[in-house]
């Protein structure tokens, strides 16, 4: 039996253009000689589709859309799309062939935890589906699972054993697992234990694109009933994978290196954002320093050399190496560059200020018009040429509050607010030694980092302590007494903490970012503003 | 029996603080002779507290809270907080007394649509609660109910019945109801059928305070078992509300004025969100056109006129009744007020983008340079001083995406972000009503609105037309079929459609805004920003 997978990256309400796209990729596996072809989770209207799930018209386009799909099939073909009927919406797996629909299964596990909400907008399925369904010639029992019904264990229910007592010959999970670090090797090993306690084989078909701030990564798997894997779909890029259940040999999962990975979502991250939503251009402030030397970088794989517009925005503070840098970086990228001071306008702006500033001394205020005046140099630009602005802060700036709301925050997206500075290090050098010189200029690496937005100004955090501190919280959700309890130094978490908690309002009104690790700030954490819980009271 | 209703306003997170006031106040209901004291829905962690309900601190400084409570407590009182049992999380009411806690009930209805995540953290519970308490000397049969559980007939049970033929005698239902436009008649009419189901008296205790986007109106209701409104707690005001459920005698349902209801939300959304972040001062850019002066107002009359400073930043498009008007206004209401002309820093921009804006037509980029300048004045003064920006967009022009990211959409609080261009000419009009003379400038309300970023601008839309549909198109969800059915014009309203649709990116970084109508922009939502659904293909 010939299964192809294919995973492929749907627009979130392109309705008709996904639809038109499975046709054509369900068309090409036939061609190809495939005998059961399935599709990821929703990829009839992308994933997450959020509100528009709440939309009438939108419920009976979809419903349209996949009567057209069963009607034109032939052999059999597994894909996700919600159903509506008079108990609620269900988010459903459909199997169609021989120009019907032959039997949908209705999701039972539905997320609703970090950036998931499905308990807003279905109702969940209870009963575990197998279908009797002629594949090649042959009745085979086909057992439909959606994604979540994977991670059952979180659930304390067993699907895949059921679907098992139900005589399934092979289980057909289709997902929309978004990317983070460690990820693949969680569902590797959650589906090698599914096929060790149920000796069938398992196909796990996994969407791919990216979608705000989620990436889905594909890297689809299939393990046979010996527990093998014998096909995995590449990582961050459509692909229809075919594999003979019967004569497919063991390969090795392939696993590539976390720099290469991170580094690969947020490509396709900027890519997606930028096609899915009719822009062309990128342009960012280079600042000479490693977060828009790195973002630059990303930005350029992405788009292209010609796509992307570097822009130094110099003050009277801004130290000749930091300029060099800029410079030396859209070199060494070829992409176009330009340098626009700042220092007249800071000007006007104090004579602006002048009588309301009279007898205060220089701090905070000041420093933040620089960086707002660079905000406002790359939105005009952005609005006169149809630029989309890139911002360049990185997760541990995000999460400390080390970043001017109106200035460098600016953007259409957020490259790299995921990336704690730590991994924006290490991302950085696997940008140099992948390229084989330094396509970043190894000062802006390793030279202190510094907003220089006032004279011999330098980061006020040690990042090699800090950064971990962050990603300790954030990612890995621990306590500041914890962290303390683990020997920290008990003012440092504290004062930590705290920064996190009080700069919520700076995140909320932050742009999108690109989610790479199992927290990101954005959808999936959602903490009041107003918030007067110190945990550390 | 005498039953005191405590509509207090609690703060998210902080525990101590909630805890210190619901002693104080059950204690002063015990000098006053009440005989069972009720507290609103999450009283001790304030709603909605969101992801703090994950911290296993959190949930640990709660038990230990309402240990004390339970502990100190003699005559019995009801409140809301969560439970963890090995289960899972709950949201609860608590009956105490005695020293102890007498029982308590996990809310079965859980909402989980528009501002509503209780899915995401809650488990619901299964079993109706009817407690028998000893109350004034008399076993009395208290049935416990929580906020959603009332809005039953959307799930298809009847919990209050259910309650009778435990053998209730009364129902206590604690709610965290955030106001809207119409919430309290919907809250008055669905209590009255359960009444007139029952036959047994119903209290209803509402929370009251501002939390970020929502605001809390208490309005705390009584029905005796004859379905007569006993006692009716104060809209937008902590109150303590007794009422002997022998002998009160019916009263008429309060309601006030829809603009007076939306005025006074509004204040105290200010009000609380300054205090509760530990804001004093508010600063907010005066253009003489209505907006502004409305939400001017509503800082006034929330923060006192010492506490608001207005700013008008005139450029060489500013018209003369525009200046004339902003300092009028500022006259009227007596605020601190200053001019900060923009002329010579939009010059120095020009200058800096000289180059690449060569060979272009000036346009949106040049106009939004204006906005952005005040947008960075308006956050030095903030930066500076301490004080808080207000943003004064209103709903008909964020749903349009009349307003410049980074620009006039900047501030920490939106005010007046849930109102229509018809609301603020409603309510501005409200307002010199109740002043008695034209605290707003009467050439504020009649002139022609104009942004005056370019010559003889006025605003593109005809409020009178476009407000009305975009309140149709968010608040009452028409689809824009159904308008163009209704006879509206089709091109207006795909105008009006598409421009929803494709501006979400300028609402997601947009500051959290005030909500008092039935959907707002922000929290209650979600829509993605990569969106290809267009309704009228």
């Amino acid at each position: 039996m010939k299964i192809t997978l294919c995973q492929i990256n749907p627009i979130v309400g392109a309705i008709q253009k996904n639809k038109a796209q499975i046709i054509e990729w369900y068309q090409r596996a036939i061609d190809e000689g495939a005998d059961l072809i399935v599709f990821p989770e929703l990829v009839l209207i992308g994933y997450p589709p959020q509100d528009l799930l709440l939309r009438d018209q939108f419920i009976q386009d979809t419903a349209d859309a996949l009567d057209d799909i069963a009607n034109r099939s032939t052999i059999p073909l597994v894909l996700g799309a919600p159903l509506k009927t008079d108990e609620g919406l269900y988010n459903c797996s459909f199997i169609c062939g021989n120009g019907q629909t032959l039997g949908y299964y209705k999701k039972i596990l539905l997320p609703t935890y970090d950036v998931f909400d499905e308990d807003r907008y279905f109702k969940n399925g209870t009963e575990p589906a197998v279908f009797d369904i002629d594949v090649d010639g042959k009745s085979t029992k086909i057992g439909l699972q959606i994604c979540e019904d994977l991670w059952d264990k979180d659930y304390a229910c067993n699907l895949a054993q059921e679907m098992k007592q139900r005589g399934a010959d092979l289980i057909i999970n289709i997902s929309a697992s978004p990317f983070r670090t460690g990820r693949l090797k969680d569902r590797a090993e959650l589906i090698q234990s599914k096929v060790a306690d149920t000796s069938i084989p398992f196909i796990y078909c996994n969407l791919v694109g990216a979608q705000d701030e989620l990436i889905f990564d594909g890297q689809s798997l299939v393990y046979d009933g010996q527990n093998n894997l014998i096909a995995q779909g590449d990582a961050f890029e459509e692909r229809m994978l075919t594999v003979d259940l019967a004569e497919a040999q063991p390969i090795e999962l392939f696993k590539a290196k976390r720099e290469e990975k991170m580094y690969n979502a947020l490509v396709l991250g900027i890519r997606d954002y930028f096609s899915k939503t009719g822009h062309k251009e990128a342009v960012l402030g280079l600042s000479g320093g490693i977060d828009s030397s790195l973002t630059a970088c990303i930005a350029v794989d992405a788009l292209g050399v010609e796509s992307v517009h570097g822009v130094s925005m110099p003050s009277k503070y801004s130290s000749n190496h930091s300029k060099d840098d800029a410079r030396t970086l859209a070199e060494n990228l070829g992409i176009d560059y330009r340098v626009i001071p700042i220092e007249s306008t800071a000007n006007t702006f104090d004579d602006a200020l002048f009588q309301s500033f009279m007898d205060t001394d220089s701090g905070v205020a000041e420093e933040n018009i620089q960086a707002r005046i660079r905000g406002t140099l790359l939105m005009a630009l952005s609005n006169k040429f149809n630029w989309l602005v890139l911002s360049t802060g990185n997760k541990t700036e995000l999460a400390m509050g080390y970043c001017t709301l109106y200035g460098d925050m600016n953007g259409g997206l957020a490259v790299i607010s995921d990336l704690s500075k730590t991994d924006v290090y290490a991302l950085s050098r696997w940008v140099n030694e992948k390229a084989g010189f330094d396509r970043i200029p190894v000062n802006s690496i390793e030279k202190p980092p510094s907003a220089e937005l006032r004279p011999d100004q330098v980061d006020p955090f040690d990042y090699d302590v800090v950064s971990p501190l962050v990603s300790a919280l954030i990612e890995d959700e621990k306590s500041p007494s914890e962290l303390i309890d683990e020997g920290f130094d008990a003012e440092l978490v504290k004062d930590i903490s705290r920064r996190i908690r009080i700069n919520e309002y700076k995140r909320r009104q932050a742009a999108p970012g690109l989610r790479v690790t199992s927290k990101a700030f954005g959808m999936g954490r959602r903490v009041p503003i107003v918030n007067q819980f110190d945990e550390l009271k």
